[in-house]
């Protein structure tokens, strides 16, 4: 961590500042430019309040050299993580592509959609039950009702759930859910991530729509420093001054990530670009970046959905888009990764 | 609500799909141009799902017309809402500060900061309990002991407390909080939302880092719909690709949002810029706009802060920026309000 | 175009204003609601002033509804446009890659790397003779001298060159380049524009940090316009709120733009993310989402480079990319394209 | 300067880097952590080229601590700069007000705006002969007339002029104008720039959409470097993700150029907004925030201009803006500044 001072600071304080970094069993390098006076903080830094620190009338800037996290650094960890059992791994080497409708509605819906997708090649059949809409007045989800249907396509198909849970009061009702998602505008809700750092279930983490690289690994970072290492990071688009497309795909973030950690990366193709239209190319783009999944949006009927619509396949288009001639199982096989 | 066909669509497909419109009260205004066919939605659309429609194969764009808030509405709703009692009103006409720190770290500290902040002119103590922190290893707040501690602060200073809620299992412990803050990063928690809807404190709802004024307004609108009509909503600085300051304070927001709704507008100069000496120049930007009143941080010892203390003031540099010949007293004079 | 006019406005001014829109050759369309009226212009609304609209007391607000470019649109030149000579195309079906240094700086430099580059597969040599850097102080290119090294690379490998252009009083130095690049910070300099639209030289036009793709597709009509058929448009990556990469890549884009306009579409891998790591996880990802080609910085020996050095490939990386068990060749190749 | 160096570098070439910047007369610190080496450059390092350091392979990251600009920076200049000459100064005290139609229309509409612009308190006229616009279909300016006009307007009001350069090609044609106008998207036409660095009239130099205040500055440094002290800098909105309006008004950028540059600063309300109603309040929060002046959009008849009517006031609403109760006048007088 570099200290940057103000001009001509007084020397007493500084010497003064120096022993409180030493007190906290940092080593202190200084240097004295003629504009410029800094303060090299060298050990582990993780634990140092930087805004303590700027808040101090010597200081004129803090910069951190090495980054805040530590459980999900792969300087620390360098071999990958896999989450997920037998048959359903995410992670090092398998590409695993989750699928499903944005919203559960019906029994009937939830079995025809996790049937079909699952002779796709589908490992994970995904579906809200708890849904976050930007209106009180637009639909909310079926909330009990949906987690059970869920779990009746589960029992049907052989699929494992993924859905996602709005409220740290939910957890009882996911006792049975195979993945807990945390979606994109709950990434910083530190209190429902403390509460999953203490499950066990793999936690599927979505970035947040305006949040960096780095606070998608912070709020990892809650979860793993709870005690579960199950965590799967998700990029699905984040906001910028573009409008042509709903959310615009940081494909960079996925390479990023790869190298900054060793949790598994998947990309949501879907509610990046927000039409169905876009899946596809962003689904290649995702692969070929080094992705290790996806996931997607699939409704056995799109035009008729009750959310998101306009971003779902149907399941000939997924089936296609997974089993074409150049789908996503032939681009795993070029990758080298098995689907 | 404007609704684009694609080039050349199916009549029949037309008909059948104005029908559903009219079988949910709207009437449909159809107007057909050589190379794009539009309908016009007239009624009240904010029931209509536009997710639905875009999934609708004839349909290229949807795009609405009149705002999708109705609650939160200046148009249906033309007088300014006052929020709070008497003495410690926000909105119409009347121009308040609320200030403390951002942590609450002792019973002396919020005691001294409650008084000197009173003594300056300031109608509400703020100060965190519940403190969200990117970093899991950074300090998270007092959480039961701090509201104790502000509820002292309170009984010793007279003036009522302001105080950010992170989860809705908190709830009870709030019981004794006049003003309930839902942070930038709840701002789309819809569970806690929808809680806080059951209430009838004064909620203050932050702005989120990449929210858009009309997302702030629907949210506001999950309170108000729940039947709580005590919102206050704060503007407190926006992402954007510019690093110079911490945030950037969107201060075209206050105006855009006194124009668009009926809620008192605040304004929180301590995040916006991140530095103390940008505070003084944002609030004043933030009177001239038009803001209700202003949400600063105080701390009786900036430099030793657990939290953001780069950004707080002293005691003296509030009562000077209150007090000080151009300060924000003499300030809210000049806009004819009162302070 | 849908003109949304103000609540309860005076009829006969209404009349007077469709009148105006009737008079420019537009039928106009009328649907009154109980809050809202609404005007839909039909026939070739690219000629309306949208902005002088606006300014009419009237009206609340005005939206397109078709796309503001013509020339450049694929509606109405369904068929893929194609760029350059024999042997160098770029668009439909060939993938191009265009390789070089940022700056040219010596003779040996760019023989060694004109040479390497043509012989691991690029079409094209890149170099930079004019340079626009933020800072005065900074290397500014060679400039006269710079474009005779070019030539000198060109008649020694046989490729043809792409280089900057930084104002239309340099045109004369640009006779024997074969392909002409605007910069991202020259994309709306619309003087340039003008004078490219004189040229029939191939313009490959980067898209602005902060630029809309409809404003790249606006620019690209500035120099169809203006008689040159001959544009390439690249995207080149975008500015947001992530500061992990120099850029946001916008992958998207290369999509909306196939399916937008007739024009290639190539990437610039090495701009986007700004480190040379970067490089290959984006370019694998701008031939899977659909790009016609690739821009890549090449240096001989990118640690003691002018400019850039940090971004650029060394000619053995640059080998690997292409000729690699997964690089560019085999990309293309799967993608059913020719390189 | 700092320069992170990767993990476990080679000493042999850590000494060989360092002799590298001891012979560019840099000193430097090198402090070795147990993660982390780190060199500190100390001396004048605003010529040292941070994209070469960033391209050396023992180099992880380089950071800039001390400001690239210099002829800019009030660090080594702390008198503000005053331009303009006697009765029509901008900077240190003065409170500046230019006025005038986007574009320049015809001889009477100008001299009918000049008096009444005059006459309600603009010490400058401003009208566009030159004119950026997005589509090439759009009203482009009348060009060497439109200058003209200006030139008659001045002389039947005693105003002096201000007008935007849209190439260095035209200079000759400005040999008049009082004030040149670099526009938003030419900020960074460094080309541009550099011819006007010869000239000695001041520089009315726009932020761009998307530039960093830093970029602002060196591009300043531009036209400073080049010999001409006369460059006035104007905060006109930047492009965020907000739609509610056209730009997103920086008012932080008032207060931080202030202090980090002695040009005089002023903002543009009426390109941030995009609406006749937000020019005042944008106005207002620009004087508080500390602005040396304002540049607004005034037309004889908005609703028949040639663009940009919807933001454009008309002669009445800038009169009541400048000289109402609590208008412009009073509001510089309160801030103890001359209008």
């Amino acid at each position: 961590m570099i200290v940057i001072l103000k001009q001509n600071p007084d020397r007493s304080m500084v010497s003064a500042l120096i022993e409180v970094f030493r007190a906290q069993g940092l080593s202190v390098n200084l240097s004295e430019g003629s504009h410029t006076t800094i303060l090299g903080l060298i050990g582990d830094t993780s634990v140092v309040d930087i805004d303590a620190i700027r808040a101090n009338p010597l200081v004129a800037d803090v910069r951190r050299v090495s980054e805040p996290y530590k459980a999900a650094n792969r300087r620390f960890h360098p071999a990958d993580t896999i989450v997920g059992g037998p048959g359903a791994e995410i992670g090092q080497g398998h590409f695993t592509v989750i699928a499903g409708p944005c919203s559960v509605e019906s029994e009937q819906q939830m079995v025809t959609v996790a049937n079909a997708v699952k002779k796709s090649g589908a490992r994970y059949l995904r579906g809200g039950a708890f849904k976050p809409r930007t209106s009180p007045y637009a639909f909310q989800g079926l909330h009990e009702e949906g987690i059970r249907l869920l779990l009746e396509a589960k029992r049907a198909s052989g699929l494992p759930i993924v859905t996602e849970i709005m409220s740290e009061t939910h957890l009882d009702l996911f006792a049975d859910v195979d993945v807990i998602q945390v979606g994109a505008r709950n990434m910083q809700n530190f209190q429902l991530l403390k509460e999953l750092g203490h499950s066990r279930k793999p936690i599927l983490l979505k970035r947040g729509l305006s949040s960096t690289i780095e606070e998608l690994l912070m709020s990892a970072e809650y979860i793993l420093a709870g005690g579960n290492p199950n965590v799967i990071l998700c990029e699905r688009g984040i906001r910028t001054f573009e409008t042509a497309t709903r959310n615009t795909l940081d494909v960079s973030a996925v390479a990023v990530l790869k190298r900054q950690t060793h949790l598994p990366v998947i990309v949501d193709p879907s509610h990046s670009g927000g039409v169905a239209w876009l899946v596809e190319p962003l689904a290649r783009a995702a692969v070929a970046a080094g992705a290790d999944g996806l996931i997607i949006e699939v409704h056995p009927s799109p035009k008729t959905a009750l959310c998101d619509g306009a971003q779902s396949l149907d399941c000939d288009q997924f089936d296609e888009l997974m089993n074409g001639p150049r789908g996503l199982r032939a681009r795993a096989a070029f990758e080298d990764k098995s689907l």
